[in-house]
């Protein structure tokens, strides 16, 4: 089965600790073959310079994002590779409208943008803690479809990733980073807080993925208690899309035709 | 003897053919150790969140630096590195000074900075062509010694790298760029025209060096004939400059002890 027909978010999702989880074995001689290949045609998408591959990765802390960036995207030509971490937005991204900032930092012809957190931040957190009204909530789904559609109709190709860990894997996770000092710096005492609120979380991502899940933009939704599976899983999704896209070597130049250097 | 020694111009640098070689065999394991200690440093610096590294990479056409970027930063987390490619300036960025663009990407705290080529395409290609007089690239000289120093003083460590090759290992990396179809997009016959200035070009680069060789922001001439030896001795550098800036993990967080998450 295609990790693409897998993996995709089903119609009214809803979330589920025990989907986080998965027994299939992951096997890194498969996964170093398929990074090998996603490598490949990333310099055949560098070299073509028109399409552009946008990456947005979202889940709760501790899910893995970080993670997957480092292990997946290394293998990837850092020339064609432009990766945003988005936090809380600063005085002059908040006096904007919400996808101001977002919107400077997708990939342009050629080049592969990776997300780590983004605009899906300003359906989520912003909900959850009420700063937004539910009728605003609707408006920012249906501004982001719009968003998502015109880069997709200006030669973006879209793949967004929900990391989906169980409440029990985070508290293990986040334990960790307590009890090794050199980890603090990841941590922040507000996490618990998040944590406190898990529900209206799982019901907050399940909303804006089903109301944003189109076929231009699609969700994947990854069982990631397994640090290995959802690394496979994410990169074989990766190499689908791309192979989706039917890339190729720009043609030979003919000027260049039995030219002899000197 | 360290890399920061071995490599750093000389005063008064003048570029020769015959330096762009190295007899000295190139290891591959010592590489891999030196990019694993880079990795952990790099680390480190994004954790602390304060200081910041640029890395700039000049040298003539098929010289290395996409090379040098893809083999050395691809170890590094893409999340604290920025890679950049200097073209020819778009409008926008020519109704401005020449600083301008470079500016808006320098890299930010805990980041790598990395320019494929840089401000120093300005006193290099547009001296050798007289679209600048003498005396503006003099006052260059005197900007960019300006500019690099208010960016030390503000917490950035910078290294430049010169790639030095041989006009004849130019000639079989042009030429080997002609015979593959596949690489075709990687050649602009401008580069011939390029290749006839090659004296010229080999002045200007040795005057800006020159000119520009500070102790805050240190020129490295790397032989580049040979691939592996320009990795490796790249690597060295960067490890010696890393190792330079005493970095070490964030203080743990005093509210973090014992606590116990739930």
């Amino acid at each position: 089965m295609k990790a693409i027909d897998q993996f995709r978010a089903k119609p009214s999702l809803k979330l589920r600790d025990k989907d986080a989880k998965a027994d299939a074995k992951p096997d890194q001689d498969a996964l170093d073959k398929v990074l090998d290949d996603i490598s490949d045609l990333q310099e055949m998408l560098y070299a073509e310079r028109k399409r552009k591959l946008l990456i947005v990765l979202q889940g709760t802390d501790t899910s893995g994002k970080d993670g997957t960036v480092r292990h997946l995207f290394s293998s990837i030509n850092p020339m064609g590779l432009h990766a945003t971490g988005f936090r809380a937005p600063t005085e002059i991204e908040a006096a904007h409208d919400f996808l101001w900032r977002i919107h400077r930092e997708v990939p342009k012809a050629g080049e592969i943008g990776v997300f780590n957190r983004s605009h899906y931040e300003d359906v989520l957190i912003t909900r959850v803690v009420g700063m937004i009204t539910p009728a605003e909530c609707k408006r920012r789904y249906a501004q982001i479809r719009d968003f998502e559609r015109m880069l997709a109709e200006s030669g973006t190709t879209i793949v967004k990733f929900f990391l989906h860990i169980s409440k029990d894997e985070q508290r293990e996770r986040l334990q960790a980073r307590v009890d090794d000092p050199h980890k603090h710096w990841k941590f922040d005492p507000e996490d618990l807080k998040q944590r406190e609120l898990w529900k209206d979380y799982q019901k907050a991502y399940s909303d804006a993925i089903t109301a944003t899940n189109a076929d231009h933009a699609p969700w994947y939704v990854i069982p990631a208690d397994s640090k290995r599976y959802r690394n496979e899983a994410v990169a074989r999704v990766l190499l689908e899309t791309l192979r989706g896209m039917r890339l190729d070597w720009p043609p030979p130049d003919k000027r260049l035709h039995k030219l002899k250097v000197r």
